[in-house]
């Protein structure tokens, strides 16, 4: 045990409500289908991050190491979707992802600590979704490959608060964390009524 | 043997002149920062089409897995680099990609075709030099990396070109490329006067 508990609670301020996991049971098919974009964005996000902090030698190994898994989930996610015959295709997104980003503020450093805890308060909420996912679907595969991703989702959140205290003060990111987390929740306070990962 | 020959020769249209490889050897440090910026490209060009082509599920396969490897080459690179301790760090571009992209004709589906083979004759390009480097590099263990990295960049080529004849039909692939490849070789025509893969 050389490392620090995962700081999960501090993340999400609220857990998910069951509203959301009768919704995502009832509309399997496009929660998959969402998830699929999710893991491509979460590839794109590590990505970017790597592309604006190209000195930042820690952000770029741990980045890369990331958005590699993400793409491997990306591979395995449309894998489940074509034994089931959804064709991939475009979906539109809730307001989740816009509205955590629009708390990113512009200029550095700010801006790096805010994208590494945006970044990784999404990990920690898909963490616990893709949980309630694998504990509540009743079809046995899909549970098990939901429960299959959840250690990786859970090192992503990790990955992501140890780079904010490498490149600032713990008390400063706690300080953000804790405001984000607040912004966080109440982006899913109202069920959005379209069904996806961050409904 | 299922396939037909990889068309290398359409892709480059002159070879790498001596010039190339002469500057090239002399500032191998510089060549390995600047190919380890090509690596992390080389990821956001297969994932940026992804994005822009979610519905199109042979080219999302085979980009992910494009996307993926050129992810593990970024690493193996960076390895070289922290081996040799050179920090990473922002390099000024030459123009080779951006007088590329400039072809790329902005309505779809030209803009598919072209930012397939554009990505195809960089990739092609990629190889070439690469191959170049193996058999100049006074450095045995670097010799031996680049050899390693050229099988997949010819992959990564003939990828692109199998989608782009996916999606449109050969002859205007081939005429398309013809083209293309003249501007290519054209921008590689007068040597960049600092030390790039692509100067
Ligand atoms: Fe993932
Ligand atoms: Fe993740
Ligand atoms: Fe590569
Ligand atoms: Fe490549």
């Amino acid at each position: 045990m050389n490392r620090p508990p995962l700081p999960t609670i501090e993340f999400l301020q609220t857990p998910t409500s069951p509203a959301w996991v009768e919704q995502a049971i009832a509309h399997l098919d496009t929660i998959l289908l969402d998830h699929s974009h999710c893991e491509r964005k979460a590839a794109g996000v590590a990505l970017n991050l790597m592309f604006r902090y190209p000195s930042n030698s820690e952000l770029v190994r741990a980045l890369t190491s990331i958005a590699r898994e993400e793409l491997e989930h990306f591979e395995l996610v449309n894998q489940h979707l074509e034994r089931r015959g959804i064709a991939l295709g475009p979906l539109s997104s809730p307001p989740y992802a816009a509205g955590l980003k629009a708390q990113i503020r512009p200029q550095e450093p700010d801006r790096l600590l805010d994208s590494l805890l945006v970044a990784g308060a999404i990990e920690a909420r898909s963490h616990e979704r893709l949980g309630l996912l694998a504990s509540h679907c009743p079809e046995p595969e899909l549970a098990k490959f939901y429960r299959s991703l959840m250690a990786s989702e859970a090192r992503h959140y990790g990955t992501y608060w140890i780079l904010a205290t490498t490149y600032f003060d713990r008390d400063r990111v706690t300080a953000r964390l804790n405001e984000l987390a607040v912004v966080e929740s109440e982006l899913l306070s109202t069920l959005h009524p379209e069904p996806r990962i961050h409904s």
